[in-house]
């Protein structure tokens, strides 16, 4: 597989994200290859698959050790946790991982995680996120060297700054496949978060196909290219905006800004504040205070709201 | 229907493009029932529905008549027109369109053109650019209000800038039904360029759908969000790069630049110097150059080629 491993130092510890399933067997066979040995593998069983989950978990063991890296197991009840927190399983699952890569990054002192993401899992998210309304954001898709922010599990903590590599972001599924059985590698069929991800399991295997037959030529790559520049453009956006926002904010001033600006502003500006989940719509609200003519204060979620006094823009 | 006619003033003259479908018709009807006196009917048999062609002009000419405007026909015979520049049926159409709009508008010393696009018009734009690698223009969609400028068609004319209005881009397709049933109006079925429009129809009926039955919510307001993000974005982005760059550019300080102004600038840059065809490969081809190690030629469509000479770009 023409893995990227170019961000990857060889004596550098680093964990590895291995499901079982096609991608992460051959991230971990190609890592190795590749002459990385202080690998800690990674696996999480989300308690999704019943009893195959159990034997993911041991596959996963038995391939780390004939490889010669650690392995450290979790276990997390996804489908609880969704329900508890009135959260989509897939969400639930993604804290879950997340949580358990604090928790393993703590224990080796280790802050880069390597995972196993490929070219149509790319190419999935991008349009995923278009067809939810995302923005620049999420129109970028994944990075293939990003820094995950994991907020602390309690007071003692502190937010943990975690390293994602994904190496393999630019190689397709076909490659993959090709990969495992050029050296008769064997995985776990649909091992991972399978069921926790049904949409994104029905936009690869019914939507991308359908886009393809209708556009009459491939649309991964177009779908990778498109990330690739919007990549760019959203970095330099925010390279645009201020790091951190005062207090309260000038009217006048943002007023006279482009509306793009104005939105990235607000929308680090609310978030810096602590608003739960501001968007679009929240940001849109908070910029229509910025017309002298309009109320002078908006409702945000979780019982928040936005207000303008003499031509400063505070949150209460 | 919640058209948005504040672009557009009463005294106005405007070309208004009536294909005889109910997009357009809804269009014609609103305009005058808003008190707009001084528009011209323009309408194109594209000369691809065969005998229901000459019926859509005759629908559209008594139409118009009803209402009191002129109306003026054109014809084009796009299927030899595609066959003849080696261009696909959609694209042949729209050049057609572009040169029919030229003409009106000389004629009758008029720079607006009003089109009855909508908001699932957009959604499908949006959709499509994005399966077609499209970067931020292609995601923006199309503008409520934006320029067209017409390179000229022959040695005596000067490019011609037309300002094309959308009143209907934020309605849904579903209001405008409604408006025509409750005023009784009719139209003619399929009128348009339907069969130029193929891949786009089959966007609409299928894939628009599908997307919305997997992800189980509306698909299209969350389209027209992401062009309204990517609209406001691209266009702070395109105020940030020159309005014209110099014939030769300076390959440490362009190289010193965001990943994404780079590319901007060589897109302005290449398509300033008529390089045919300048897209995302042909501008990372030029983008290659501003390494010093790299090769000091690369070559561009229509014979012509990218050069790095002494610290600068040239183009050959």
């Amino acid at each position: 597989v023409k893995a990227d491993f170019s961000s990857l130092s060889l004596r550098q510890h680093a964990l590895v994200g291995v499901s079982g399933g096609r991608d992460s067997v051959a991230l971990l066979h190609a890592l190795a290859e590749n002459g990385y040995r202080r690998l800690i593998v990674c696996h999480l069983n989300h308690g999704l698959r019943g009893r195959a989950s159990g034997e993911d978990a041991r596959f996963v063991a038995r391939l780390a050790r004939r490889l010669g890296f650690p392995c450290e197991t979790g276990r997390a009840n996804v489908r609880r946790e969704a329900r508890e927190h009135a959260l989509s399983l897939e969400l639930a699952a993604r804290n879950a991982r997340h949580r358990f890569f604090a928790q393993m990054a703590r224990k080796h002192r280790c802050r880069t995680v390597i995972l196993g993401h490929h070219a149509e899992d790319q190419a999935e998210t991008v349009l995923f996120n278009l067809l939810r309304g995302s923005g620049l954001a999420g129109l970028a898709g994944m990075a293939a060297e990003s820094v995950l922010t994991i907020p602390p599990a309690n007071r003692r903590q502190r937010p943990l700054a975690l390293r994602i590599v994904r190496p393999l972001l630019g190689v397709r599924r076909e490659a993959i496949d090709t990969y495992l059985q050029s050296r008769r590698l064997r995985h776990r069929e649909d091992a991972s978060n399978a069921s926790a991800e049904h949409t994104r399991n029905a936009l690869r295997h019914t939507l991308l196909p359908m886009a393809e037959k209708l556009l009459e030529r491939p649309v991964v790559p177009a779908l990778l290219r498109t990330a690739a520049i919007v990549r760019e453009e959203a970095s330099w956006l925010a390279s645009l905006c201020p790091a951190t926002e005062p207090e309260t904010l000038c009217a006048p001033e943002l007023r006279s800004q482009p509306v793009a600006q104005q939105r990235r502003r607000l929308l680090n500006w609310l978030r810096a504040h602590g608003v739960p989940h501001a968007g679009f719509e929240e940001v849109e609200r908070v910029r229509s205070l910025l017309d002298p003519a309009h109320v002078a204060k908006v409702n945000l979620p979780g019982g928040r709201h936005a207000r303008r006094r003499e031509k400063r823009l505070f949150v209460q």
